[in-house]
């Protein structure tokens, strides 16, 4: 932020790497439904009908109406990498800001950090 | 459905001019800040950066994962004036699908219910 | 409605009905832990530091952004009993609204409806 | 009930009826995810280490804390079907009570009142 | 606590400042939209009909409810400011308890630790 | 983790210290109502038609598609204590990962990494 001190715990490239571990456990451990449920979501995501930005703006949109910081983070990663700009981000939070109410604030409040860690990270 | 028999209580002429009903009235009683409120909804999904058929999808999976019937006919509806095909409506709720889970079949049956009707009304 | 012709499948004094005789039947069948949750249920809405009328407005609030019509329904009698006005009615609901999104707004609809068919009443 | 009204508007059997129709029209016109994610959800409750019954208890549990009257009355069904006594149904709705607060019970009253449909009907 | 431990991350003052911070630089990059969303939020919560302290209360059952702790301490801190009395403040919290069940504990306990901290700093 | 970094701010132990300091707490400041809400939640998991694991079963995938953590990690513990397999614990969080969705993952990861801490440390 403006004085330098971090929001976050972890900056997204140390919350990817914790990410990739938990998710390897997670896998090595699960049973054969979960790890198709694991696979069947990353085909979700899979331009189609609809391009691959699309799709993770509506994935951004469901995570944050459901308040999940993790999965807003997630999705926020994925629509940068999908070439998603600042305006269109914007306007696909306030979507979810007036579907969800206030109680969406402070995770549009982190999410909007978080963009802006993407952006000056040059990921 | 194949047998003739309805699915819904209302189709979707009745139940927009229920709807319409409905919000005159709360329109009527609303104090300042919840006309401010509807005014804020309808600006959000007009196109910006975004476009029309963009944001009525986004509006559509928030509901979707919300669970709200009646938000979900809505966007339905919106998604359909906006040409959106059945490929891109189908592939958004299986996003929907995938990150709200089996919690939200029931709207799905409904909603593709409510689909072919739009389609086959010709509207 | 304005044109006569119900917005309900019950009015309020049916839904009561039903609801009693549900509630009945629910507490013959409940376990000792059910009842004691009905019956904990009902003391707090008592009045204590807080009037009963501004427990039910609480109650209201909780049950519209959770987003259960009966709840609603159910808090929006008892608000009308204990002499809520109209105007605080609408700013307890503009909270939810706020709070809670547009998701809300079908539920809004319908307890601005109820709260009229409330004061025609005259109950 | 006890005076013979009906509560609801579709006995259990035409209700599944139109459960099936929906669930077919749904997967006639779904993609190839929604097919996968609606097998997953079959296998999911398949006897594993966790046998049927114990399943079906828990997607009754998870249903009405998510408070879904449509998956509550499927897993009722199931629960049923698998030799659930009375006791039990009980008993795993008295957690959701519990867990998912006062909110769950207009779902409660709905579920006990299909139970005793259940029973009633010697399905 | 007891033991003189900090149990939060960040004393209220931090958190604060925190939020301050990431309100800002959420408010510099919003569109008009999220810009207005933020106004009306402000605007009701303003004495009407009913006056300030209850409608912080309302806020705060609503928040409780939909378990978001940013939310419910902002309310607190307001609730507190609006002179709320500790047996005004836990009834209201009773109500989310009973509505929202168990699931609200982990937010009842930390919301409980953070009105003591507020009466101890004489905030 | 595989590299011996810790996943969590707290360890089992020390979150349980934490949690048993903030419900004295609580209850201390509670008022009759809560203080019973206390004791019903505890008497809801009694062995009964069903049996404890069961009913901890029961209370995890409601906390799970609910998405508590605190709550995950408590029924967690208790069903380890109850002698809750590996395979069982992995398919009560299948069913809860199929009915709530993605969004449920970073609570199933976090889940397994504590079930791992669970099995490791041998309590």
């Amino acid at each position: 932020m403006a004085d330098g001190t971090p929001v976050f715990d972890l900056d997204i490239e140390s919350w990817q790497a914790q990410r990739e571990k938990l998710n390897e456990h997670t896998l090595q451990n699960a049973n054969l439904e979960i790890k198709r449920f694991f696979s069947l979501d990353s085909q979700t995501y899979r331009a189609g009908a609809l391009d691959a930005k699309t799709k993770e703006l509506l994935g951004l949109v469901a995570s944050a109406v459901l308040r999940c910081d993790d999965c807003i983070l997630y999705h926020t990663i994925r629509c940068h990498e999908e070439g998603t700009s600042a305006a269109e981000y914007t306007e696909a939070m306030n979507v979810a800001l007036v579907v969800g109410g206030s109680i969406v604030i402070p995770h549009l409040r982190r999410a909007m950090a978080r963009w802006k860690e993407l952006e000056e990270s040059g990921k």
